[in-house]
């Protein structure tokens, strides 16, 4: 504020069909990455219970069970089919789980949400990935520290959720350096910042989708840029020094403008 | 030998159409985890080049190519294609090679062997997985250090030929404790037991093959069970304390009985 | 006999590759009609307990679990698949079970056939079907009247071995006319003649395998078509009124010639 | 009325994008009903011709025609194709036409509906499956009783639209006790509520999409919960024992309100 | 004008969801088409390489690039896939690409567009085709006269574009006589009116999309036609011999109405 | 003869599984091959139909009827099926033909070939691909000028069997300088050689395979290369100046030696 510098933040950006589109390839690469994570945690050294995701001819595969059929949900999912473990997903939204059956056409089980039905699920799951993003809030408990401990001994979460708090109720972040520790048995990957493992790949996903905002700067200058795309200038968080942004000001404590 | 045991060993039981039987689920385990270690090697923490093997939506996946396509090599391009990474098979044998194709229909690039076109693929790779055995052989050196030396930085390779002696130049044996290591810029995963990394998995795949010979044994007695089968007769290396197997007798510098 | 005629038995003629030719296309029809007809067992109408094979989006879809995976298992297993049912195959010989993992590719999860397994694939299942067939032997009893009483109520099964004995503890042989009884609480299909049902179909698959018989009986007359294909000779039962198939004398208490 | 009840109607709720949607699972169940129940109508016990939906291997499959290509025709779809049968769907949306092709990528023949072009259809076909529905309509007779008269002796028919009064000229309402009938030499399937035939999974299927609702009155009552959603307000078909909702008045013959 | 004629143009009719729904077809062949045009104009005696576009088992397969992932471009990546080319599409819109990496599931890669990456494809191509459709403007020349001139010799391009200018630099307007010419050692087809190519096909595309605004017409006269569907209505360019649409009177140099 | 060379010719190498492996890429060129020229025959200004193979959404697509399904024809139907054509590929084989039901999984409709059935098929074709090779044999008249006669006015036919005379009673050869004739209204491609239109295509095909032999000849020499493989030395055709393959021998007039 100081410097008065005028600041647009990637969070608040809205697209021109709504959703946060500067945060999508986080959500996709996050889901893709979750599942070669899990199934690294899987592996004995890593404190895991010793299970190929996908099986060999005669020998079951894993249970993948998948928190949410979102952007990271489906990338999560479409990597575990490819895999061939046995996937399951729970999707609270009928509209997105019928798109889902769709697409997977029985190579995924796809499911409604609720306690009852996730509990069952987890109990089996060799591995479990929260994709459960709520935009702007934080996550939801779906898994208690309780059901974590009646979890497989050896079986392995990924907490894509984390930033928002996690949805497991043992999630604690952790970083690359010291990706994942075991607690009721559990290897858990929480890590908080997963695209940086592949900085490479998250950052052209990222150049794809800041480019034309960047263009529109660079063409127009701030004012209009902001100006002509109203979704763009909800991405105003501060303004020659002023922050701006409601949501942002409420969260400082500062007297809305 | 002292204790007069009469020993049958997997390497050697052939299979009634030929093939070392009890070897094959260490080829289809080894196979399917490379393909999910050398994605974890990609990691930029564990000094990969921070690719992603499917990419996301709008950047390119990485490059997998596949030295053979035997048993461990069809097992990989399954995980990667499954992944949808971009994969190149390179097999020496045509009826193999044809039959890859029809299997895979495009996903995979399936060509010929050869060291000209093994050395254009590994020069644009993400990650090669080397999947060359030859049964009783020592593993050819398809990839010299020079080769290693230009591919891209921070590439990665996982070496199934490893218990063999590897097939590239830079190989050397690793270990779960300490699976990886860094030369010429390339991450290098050689652990000679990949088994072991998913027990579970493993053991189920190996009592599948072994328990017809067990029951075998049980019902018949081994003098009867090796009489009816010649293949598993070839298995026969130690007869009441005297070393039977000519080649291992060879091996041992024993005189020929 | 009296009437001096020459036969030849379809059960008994042997292919090039050895295989019963004649008796493949039973095997086919039987295992594509027995997930339709097992898919029917389970409406509420016919005693089952109301579950859609494959699912609807959000609801888990019915378990099929297919006890063999030779040519009748895996026509059964590729409709069921189709139908997007959740499938295991149970299979006893390594090398077809591999070919399955291969072909179905994680859509059907394939694994060994043991006594423990299919106990455990069996009491969760909503249908299972039986498609094991000893060439020559009556078929093992592989599911015991216990077993069917602990598996769900309502759940169905299809006997395709029936006309061997069948391999459920549970099985009579059916017809057309009343083809399902209920026992155990579970609804049985154990009709003897599943060709019948869709006869358009069966017959012109028989014409296609046995018009290449029916052709050289027709050029070369009996003796001549005989001599020139020892696997079509062995289909000879009678001659001249006497009955020369080895098999069948021992069967009709006749001294061997 | 006389109770004082507070009614709510599934048939009327309108979702957040229109549709409705207490009444897609109906639409999901029949569709993929509709496939198990013809195969079953083409035996030849039933009436049917005896044709195998999948044919088998060398002979050809049965040929689906399915007139309509919403929820249910697209699931009936995905079953007929999963079968491995030969079909074809008439749809008169071009939209919709484009998402089906895309999705059945050349799997099934997806087509325009128009009167010669059924007809041309019709007159090939094993199984006709009628998934045309006009909401809150009566269905157009799409099939002549002369049609059905021209239609392959022993062929059959399920007329999921049989709710709104069948779109054969032929069809009458059946049940579950006597589900079909032969006319014209084809064997008709018009029972009124297919659900009930598989309650398990209906029964969850409608779970799934009521629960909102559900939870919507026990956490609003009754007042709240119409007044935040108008869609939902749609639904409300009886106010403290007064018939509110207009078309539901005039067709009692009752005065606006 | 003279005859006092009323014309509605297919160019200017929008349809209810925007979008020029009676130029679709145009696109579907088009992208269709450009593959199997493309893969002839590869073989030697038209001037092409000689490659096979999708090679044989062992052999490299020709490499596709498509400029635009539009109704065209999907339309000719379907086929290239089909036909196990090795395809990349680049595309502007990021909601659209992650659709098109959702449908192909890996078999094409599919990247953003921008200049530098299609250089770098299309140095390395064996046929482009650019499926670049800018609405009611001209096309942008993506590929310069000296990018053409770096292609390999012999590759070939296929420009539906061509009828808003083309967006190859090297692109001028062929005719199905004389369809291909050869410049800068690259094989060109520019045919401005493709459809003509597959009359058959292409008619009865049209007339899917035509019979509802033919029925409109005829059901209710021009009058009540257009002024029941305002996208219709955008079709009028001629009204009783006068010109009425503004783009086309400003076309041709009329005073605005 | 004079010059006194030793010859070795590539029709009359045998592999070690039987076959002639080095026509064997000839068969997967031409395979390929026969549907993108057959597609490309059916334009009109080729004397074609106008019908685009795959069709466009809501349009028929074009009917291909293969002759054949050995390497030739299996490498045809994957093309013609890739590119969403209606396919129904005809074989005489038993265990081939389940070998093709089991790849396409429905995708292609694959019968037995019979006279009466080809006749059906090839009147309601697009395209009739003929890819009957009798090894050594000339190729058997399956399509008679009466039966090109009533095909549809302005079909193609593309004969891979022209260089053993072909299978249309209307065939004769042509090249590549003018491929095709119309006779009897029907599109004739004809062409003997058509590896040549793809001539780098097949010069690495055909290197693939003829590698291993020149191999073996210059490492061994002649005489011990022919001697440690039988079927190379089928291959020999003139030693020394002197015709040595009985066959050819007999082709020439020569006395057995």
């Amino acid at each position: 504020m100081r410097s008065g510098v005028t600041a647009i933040a990637y969070e608040t950006v809205v697209g021109p069909q709504g959703g946060l589109p500067l945060l999508s390839p986080m959500s996709e690469v996050a889901g893709r990455m979750s599942i070669q994570v899990g199934a690294w945690c899987l592996q004995r050294a890593n404190g895991g219970r010793g299970t190929l995701l996908g099986g060999v001819p005669g020998v079951q595969p894993g249970r993948v069970v998948i928190l949410g059929g979102g952007i990271s949900g489906a990338n999560a999912a479409a990597m575990a089919v490819g895999m061939q473990a046995d996937v399951t997903i729970r999707e609270k939204n009928v509209e997105r789980m019928r798109h889902l059956v769709d697409h997977f056409e029985g190579r995924a089980c796809v499911l409604m949400a609720s306690g009852d039905a996730i509990e069952e699920n987890v109990l089996r799951a060799d591995l479990v990935v929260s994709a459960v993003l709520i935009p702007g809030g934080s996550t939801p408990k779906l898994v208690s520290r309780d059901l974590v401990r009646r979890m497989p001994n050896g079986s392995a979460m990924v907490d894509i959720s984390i930033d928002q708090g996690g949805c497991f109720e043992t999630s604690r972040p952790t970083s690359h350096d010291a990706p994942i520790y075991v607690e009721e048995g559990v290897v858990h990957y929480c890590v908080t910042n997963m695209l940086g493992a592949v900085a490479r790949t998250s950052t052209l996903a990222l150049n794809n989708v800041t480019l034309p905002y960047v263009k529109s700067l660079a063409d127009l200058g701030v004012e209009s840029a902001l100006a002509k795309d109203p979704g763009f200038a909800k991405g105003l968080n501060v303004l020659s020094g002023q922050v701006v942004h409601p949501a942002v000001r409420e969260a400082l404590g500062l007297a809305p403008t």
